[in-house]
């Protein structure tokens, strides 16, 4: 059946009897797809029926249908032209699994952080409503969404725009891990009373609101949206899901299987041999310093596991971890408050979603310096990938921003000591650019560190200076200098958010080029401060990092190449 | 009594009875000072009594007291050492109206932007109970304040921290303007209801909850602070206060009197004629364009002033005005959603409250080019002030995205151009920097607005770059130069989030300096992209930004001679 639909149009010519058989197919479809390539599995069984029962009552795209974060809209995609990419291993890898308007006139948005459909939706809605047009505004967020302050600003405003506007709140008891917030023990209680219990949230902020415990029952779920689909006040239906349905081992621990590699359908185990990361290590280094020191307080924002918080150790570490649920910009005050109360925060966070903390950066960290840690992963090109999750504008942010100290190590040895120096002093606030390959310091470290820059390699005439993660490329390059019998020296900045003056002039005298490396956003990065610098300098300076292709999906090799990330380019501006 | 206040231990001594005494000598002292200096007239004058009771009650600075957004703090100065700047009009400049942790142990952070005051209790909370402590923590947030969703992340954080935590309310049933959102139902409800109301907010959350209806009555207040100040669970304290309480035209027009210059004590009138602003000239302009484009929706969050919107003409426009609270995050994304309806959004908007928004700038509008207009005002030295409010990072903010324009207009034909221009495309969101001071244009302008730069003034040798609003100095540094015999070229970039470099290879022959001016942050700026462009090129940059005293209160003049925008280092840098 799965294949014949095209669009939601051939969805409504399926009688309503033969829905069943079409959501076992496409569960069916979504575990043999992940189970072979990965990707969100939990999410989207649980989202089947509750996809299918939206597409089978409004008219998309006349009515307009809005998911937040894509990891639910697998299903979305199947029943609006895309199952193929579903159901045939020759198309698995045609689509990745954000939703991207490029891709459907069903998808609205290329969506990827969360908290932001509520926003989207009501835009679209007042759009209709000026513009005098009729039609209907859905939009679905899930639960652990709901901690995401944007979420709760756009329910607010909902409620006083009026007007058709049904929220579903895909309620599966869970965020990415488990939820976290008192907000949850009143999504609890509704869900235990049938959506009767005192002190709703959502009455609360003046929307009309519908409970529907069976949310992974299509016929359920086809008779209530039916009854709300025309409302005239903006209407909250609350569907109890749940995370994994209809795949036991998925059921049975959905923080597994929130997102995942490939696994062997039949035991549910995962393939392929976990291998050491960052985040592991990251762990262990913080799990035996926060044993002997009670100040030491490790935060997410719901993305535990990037900091290897596994549930296990969230259990051990109890009350020096907190997770504040969806919710960067509190993540970062709250940070603030711990210091000036003497105890040190150490906040490990997705570099995309810091972008949420802009302000709270400025206002609560770095006016008063307030020191805490800011552990920032995956801003390198092989990171999380799609273009709402490329963090190339840690730079921009952490970088500009007096006071605040941003580091980005090369290597494992170094990164441990940043750590420890950070935790250990208590004048600025530091964040670290966590890399994406472990590698050994290719110098001894000085006992003491300081952020200032390395001389790795003192040569003359050419100078690279790499950035964390670009080292690798920098020693390549340097070798295959070599090769050509220039001599070149590379330097390890160590600190993006300030120059090294004393470095810089030193160099100065003996080099004609430097060569600037970050895998970053050029514009509004580390190298342009050295250019400007070197601004009245006869010195050339040539800055590298990413401009082309930042707004997009893309190939991690092919975007450095295409931004001259390579050791080619490399040799090619180190000559006049 | 107020001057003999050193510290609440001083407070502590007045006997209870004398406190309405008190407090009407506050009133006063208040009442005087910003009716010869100006200030945040109203809600100091609602928050006297509370204030008042909560240093009667808690232990500062043992116990922890967190006022969010400064403008209610200005009673908490007078408390805790500082009457002198409220009561002596020779030492009336002495503070500023923000708290500040140089000034005194009593303001324990600097805080300007609102809603971040809950996350900075609870983070200080947090630090007690790893470290042991004993002490309280009490924090104070407005009605208004509650709708941007950090405070919602924060309560939701501090329901599940549990421990002692006061969360005073101060519900003066006002934002700076009217309240907006369905949540303002709630608290009204409650209000009405001697908070005995259903579906209440905080119980919602999971929070204790206590009413007290009487916040200008300092005997009430401190009996009900009594029962909850040693509370084990977090407490929220409703306290129904009223804004500008103690002086009629405030309490009959809270919204003129929230912040106010010098006004006549007896008759309320406003001292000093209003000039034109920027304000003013944007409102008469939207007005007439939306009246004729029903598509057209401005937007607030929450300083409907700030774009020229007075309480009339929010009714006039009502339908095409929106007010979606302090909430930047959602004013963002909704014109986001609104742009994919086919309506076109105007976000009116201080630059520095828009750092709340860097992620959705990026994910929402850039990402899929939805096209808004986004309005910055006060980014520019004499702005508003104060280290919080410093407009310094839009650039770094809107500069640095790709798909996003940000343009800088020189004059208000220019800037009316721009605005008509980015109002009839829809290809990109576009951001304009609304300068402070109105200029004509130096030149006729094009009929069809591009983003180009534009040449001012043709010469040779020295270039001068200027952004927007340093056209004037950029001007007079080019007849200065002149008289020294040197012809520079001025160049105004019209839009700084891409370089023109058609015109920078054009300048480059017979140009040996370019000079960039900008009243923002050096650092991430757009010089730094025009010396990373020339990096490789014989021409000598020098960048002139801000960088020295960025994060400090500052006198605007004192801080461009610091920073080197001035006309004698202009002259300067234009030599080798």
């Amino acid at each position: 059946m799965l294949n014949k639909i095209k669009n939601p149009q051939d969805l409504k010519k399926i009688k309503v009897e033969k829905l069943n058989d079409l959501c076992a197919e496409i569960r069916e479809a979504l575990i043999q797809k992940i189970s072979t390539n990965g990707g969100h599995l939990a999410p989207n069984l649980g989202m089947v029926e509750l996809t299918t029962a939206i597409h089978y009552v409004f008219e998309a795209p006349t009515d307009k249908v809005v998911f937040d974060v894509s990891h639910q809209t697998y299903v979305h995609k199947m029943l609006t032209g895309r199952a193929k990419a579903f159901t045939d291993p020759k198309h698995y890898t045609d689509l990745n699994g954000f939703s991207n308007p490029a891709e459907s006139p069903y998808d609205l948005f290329t969506l990827g952080h969360t908290s932001t459909a509520l926003s989207l939706a009501c835009g679209l809605a007042k759009a209709r409503d000026v513009l005098n047009q009729k039609h209907r505004v859905v939009t679905v967020i899930g639960d652990g969404s709901l901690s995401g302050g944007q979420a709760f600003e756009a329910l607010n405003n909902i409620a006083e725009q009026g007007g058709n506007i049904v929220v579903i709140i895909n309620d599966n008891a869970m965020s990415i891990a488990e939820n976290h917030g008192g907000y949850y023990q009143n999504l609890e209680k509704l869900r235990a009373s049938n959506g009767t219990a005192n002190d709703n949230m959502f009455r609360a902020l003046g929307l009309d609101y519908v409970y529907e415990p069976n949310g992974n029952d299509v016929h359920a779920l086809i008779k209530t949206l039916q009854q709300v689909k025309d409302c005239t006040c903006p209407t909250v239906v609350h569907v109890h899901t749940i995370k994994g349905y209809g795949y036991e081992p998925a059921t049975k621990n959905p923080e597994n299987y929130h997102y995942c590699g490939p696994f062997d359908i039949a035991t549910g185990t995962m393939k392929g041999t976990p291998s050491l990361s960052y985040s592991e290590i990251t762990y262990q280094h913080l799990a035996t310093k926060m044993a002997k020191d009670p100040s030491m307080v490790v935060v997410t924002a719901a993305t535990p596991k990037a900091i290897g918080f596994n549930a296990e150790r969230r259990q051990q570490s109890a009350g020096q971890f907190v997770d504040v649920g969806i919710a960067e910009e509190h993540a970062i005050a709250f940070s603030a408050g711990m210091a000036k109360g003497g105890a040190h925060a150490i906040f490990g966070v997705q570099g995309s979603f810091l972008q949420r903390g802009f302000d709270q950066l400025h206002q609560d960290l770095a006016l008063d310096n307030n020191p805490a840690t800011l552990l920032v992963f995956g801003d390198h090109v092989h990171g999380m990938g799609g273009s709402t999750h490329n963090g190339f504008y840690d730079i921009v942010q952490l970088g500009n921003i007096p006071n605040l100290i941003y580091l980005a190590p090369i290597s494992k040895q170094q990164y441990l000591q940043m750590l420890d120096w950070s935790i250990e002093q208590n004048e600025h606030s530091v964040a670290i650019r966590v890399p994406d390959k472990i590698i050994d310091d290719p110098l001894p470290l000085s006992k003491k560190f300081t952020p200032k820059s390395r001389v790795i390699k003192q040569g003359h005439g050419v100078a690279i200076i790499a950035v964390g993660s670009m080292y690798p490329l920098a020693e390549q390059a340097v070798a295959a200098l070599q090769a050509h019998n220039i001599n070149a020296t590379l330097i390890d900045p160590v600190c993006v958010s300030s120059l090294d003056t004393e470095m810089l002039d030193k160099i100065e005298p003996n080099h004609d080029i430097v060569i600037t490396l970050e895998e970053g956003a050029k514009a509004g990065g580390f190298g342009q401060k050295i250019a400007s610098y070197f601004g009245d300098s006869r010195i050339k300076v040539r800055n590298l990092g990413i401009s082309i292709g930042l707004t997009q999906d893309f190939e991690p090799d092919k975007l450095l190449a295409q931004n001259g990330l390579t050791v080619e380019n490399i040799l090619l501006q180190s000559t006049f």
